[in-house]
């Protein structure tokens, strides 16, 4: 097994951007930007020969005129001068050099030869690639944040590897948009040298990385794959998209980076005996990152549900049943406590539907707390209690001289039930540390309730299928770490 | 068959509102609430015999002592009194009851009797009723929206019944936010005298609705629910969600309007013979009424697919195989013409890549422009080149010393980057109509060039999933109205 110590790729200390230019539209101009404005914590050598200071930087002809030691080279440069400057960053001693210039092995044979012999003399003289043709890559620990598409995201926990450049930025943006920080992320391009598996590899160790993520086009070295899969998911969940799944998309895949996609089938039985959980598209892997970032893992696979409007309630129970959850009995001593508070037409079953026949704002999380204190039921799902988002929409939308109409219904009125739900629900996560995921309609992005929420591990998702979804791959990887997983037996 | 003029039900001339209040929390409060800031057009009289002005509107003790004629009673008062409401309203000659409180056929027996009886009396003196346990209804010609949940949606050409209050809240609210106009909703509650098909049966006559969507928990009359999804789907594409597939959802539904939800596969025979789309969650179900709303139909299932980024391309080349969507061959003149302007290293087959390899704006617009030229390719999905709300989206997200460096990236030429795609996307859209449909992440809600491709019929969506999985329904509609449809031999 090849080993590389990414060590300082991740906490460098300087990084030289070859190519930089402040020229609106060129790739040196926008990586550069990244690189300062994510507040790198080392120093910035930009390399043109065509200028002396560059957004105030001093700027340098070539890596040999910097001073300084430089850890990594970010090269932007055109194809064709790219050799030349590895063998420049060689002769300096840079460790890594991030190529961000495409144009090789993705081109056919000739560009494939020619990232390969570069790649070999980069290595033997001990200097490592990314790419080229990537994206760059992010390190919350140094603020480095080497980027063409200028990805700059929250810093957090979970560390990402794609082999396609839009998906690295796309997952890593969105994921820190939705409030999943980002510990590390690499789009490691065609892989001429260092490899998906490599960068995994790291991550399986990395005490900063809790969760990990990629998207694959092709894997090398299957055995290799699975080893370093195993390796992580025994201690952190690991979520996959892989593209090219069908002959038309591998064939896609092939004139993209150069890669093999291999068989669909081959790759699910991996997934399984790995403990990897394979997902299809970069939605679900955002979902299933909130998840794996924010909630405590079920015991179970048995859920409580409630709600106070009954066709949710209907969607979440068809839900439960299409991802192999369940819906367990309320006990004699769970009955006769809600038969206690709430109105006599719930629902008497679990999902409870607690009606709208009570004006008893308690009664919700009175009944959530019956479920969780259950003790057969391991999760609980609900419709999250949340209303404000929804009332600002619907008043975006009514026509002005209406408006103060709908002021009628108080704001502070409804921002105050969201933050008694909030307090209600982050107690009693506390208190039973059960997972308890919400459905709560147009509040995914933009309800502070639903942040906080998730700060504390409560997670609010849009529909009953996203819900569920994500407590069945929870559950999933909890047999999975306990060794009693379904997974490897099928 | 039963018939129903439903006309002055969406046209009336004066609503009265039973147990209209003013009080924080009151079902009755936020109903009028709704109804006027909607905008009603006709007259609103609140009925209360403990206030004399509600709102700034003169208050009548009983819909007795109101002096006009009243077209609709919307009750809201607790169930006890509603029967006796309702006679009221047969005495004054009330058109419409819509019954919005709880308390009948979802307890029970002595509930279904109850609500069975009042139905019986009221048809028989020629008043409807729409409930009880309803949320409402609205109307786009009348500007009606009478809801316990203040749901004004922006008015348009799209037609909702549901048998949930929730979802058709939902529904209506969140497709009306992603730019689909509501022309008429109707929550049908417990169905004791109108049901679900008789909104269905005017929909399908309505020249103002274009597309109809229903959710469905138990069809109580199959025969005539397949007769007027015949008629409907004959001119308007008709979209379905049916909560209760499972039998815990089952349970759950009956419990909740003591509907029966019968057999999935049955349902599923019934949606593919009568041509209805059947959608598994509501998001689904907003997806594509965006796209039946604003796009053409595409002839058939052959799709051009152009992008400047690969693993996008593979991954929506995966998706269109998923969704039995072709990728026809690019003929000798599109290769011709596309070698003419793309850089040598293209990816020279539908999808096509055109790579980071150029820096011609125009590029993508062209290669666009060969798709929709070539005579096979029946409809075009890309990776739409809108940037500006990724942008905008990191630019949040980074520390604020560093947001001036940031600002170096400059917004006005993202901005007009986005306007130019923005023009070309409509000017093609307009000259071959074939459907255009685009993947711009981050873009479903924020961006106001994704508002404006919508409106000139050119749709954005999150994934590729989303995108392939649009233009298949698209295409399966299509199939249905030619009468060839794979729906009806299979």
């Amino acid at each position: 097994m090849r080993t590389s110590n990414l060590n300082m790729l991740f906490n460098p200390r300087s990084v030289a951007i070859v190519g930089a230019s402040a020229s609106p539209g060129k790739l040196g101009t926008i990586t550069l930007l990244s690189t300062i404005a994510g507040g790198f914590k080392g120093k910035i050598h930009p390399i043109n020969p065509n200028e002396d200071e560059i957004l105030g930087l001093k700027t340098y002809s070539s890596v040999k005129d910097v001073p300084d030691e430089i850890d990594i080279a970010v090269i932007c440069t055109p194809s064709i001068s790219v050799s030349k400057i590895v063998e420049e960053c060689i002769k300096v001693g840079v460790k890594f050099g991030v190529v961000l210039s495409a144009g090789f092995g993705e081109l056919g044979e000739d560009g494939k030869k020619a990232e390969k012999k570069m790649a070999e003399v980069a290595r033997g003289e001990k200097m490592r690639l990314i790419g080229p043709n990537c994206m760059g890559m992010g390190s919350a620990a140094s603020k480095l944040y080497a980027s063409l598409n200028f990805t700059i995201p929250k810093p957090g926990n979970a560390s990402i590897v794609s082999q396609s450049g839009t998906l690295a930025t796309f997952i890593t943006i969105e994921a820190s948009r939705q409030g999943v920080g980002i510990n590390k992320y690499v789009s490691s391009g065609n892989e001429a040298d260092l490899h998906m598996e490599d960068f995994l590899s790291y991550y399986a160790d990395d005490p900063e990385t809790k969760v990990v993520a990629a998207f694959i086009e092709g894997v090398r070295d299957g055995r290799r794959f699975m080893d370093v899969s195993k390796r992580i998911t025994k201690n952190k969940p690991f979520i996959v998209i892989k593209g090219g799944t069908t002959e038309i998309g591998a064939a896609a895949a092939s004139s993209h980076t150069g890669s093999l996609s291999g068989s669909n089938y081959v790759f699910d039985a991996v997934c399984r005996q790995a403990g990897i959980i394979r997902v299809s598209n970069y939605m679900e892997m955002i979902d299933l990152l909130r998840a794996f970032s924010f909630s405590s893992l079920p015991k179970g696979r048995n859920v409580g549900m409630v709600s106070s409007q009954g066709g949710m309630g209907v969607l979440a129970a068809d839900a439960c049943v299409k991802y192999g959850l369940n819906l367990p009995k309320l006990t004699k001593g769970s009955m006769n406590e809600l038969n206690s508070f709430l109105p006599y037409m719930w629902s008497h079953k679990n999902p409870i539907d607690i009606t709208g026949g009570t004006m008893d704002p308690t009664a919700f999380t009175r009944s959530l707390e019956v479920l969780l204190q259950q003790r057969d039921i391991q999760s609980v799902l609900c419709l999250a209690p949340i209303y404000s988002s929804y009332f600002d929409t619907v008043r975006a939308q009514i026509s002005n001289d209406m408006r103060d109409i709908s002021e009628l219904i108080p704001a502070e009125m409804i921002e105050a039930v969201d933050e008694a739900a909030v307090d209600d629900l982050v107690k009693l996560k506390k208190k039973y540390n059960k997972p308890i995921v919400g459905i709560g309609f147009l509040s995914r992005r933009e309800s502070n309730a639903v942040k906080l929420l998730q700060d504390n591990g409560i997670l609010i998702y849009e529909t009953p299928d996203q819900a569920a979804y994500v407590l069945s791959k929870l559950a999933d990887y909890n047999e999975y770490q306990k060794g009693c997983s379904i997974w490897q037996s099928s």
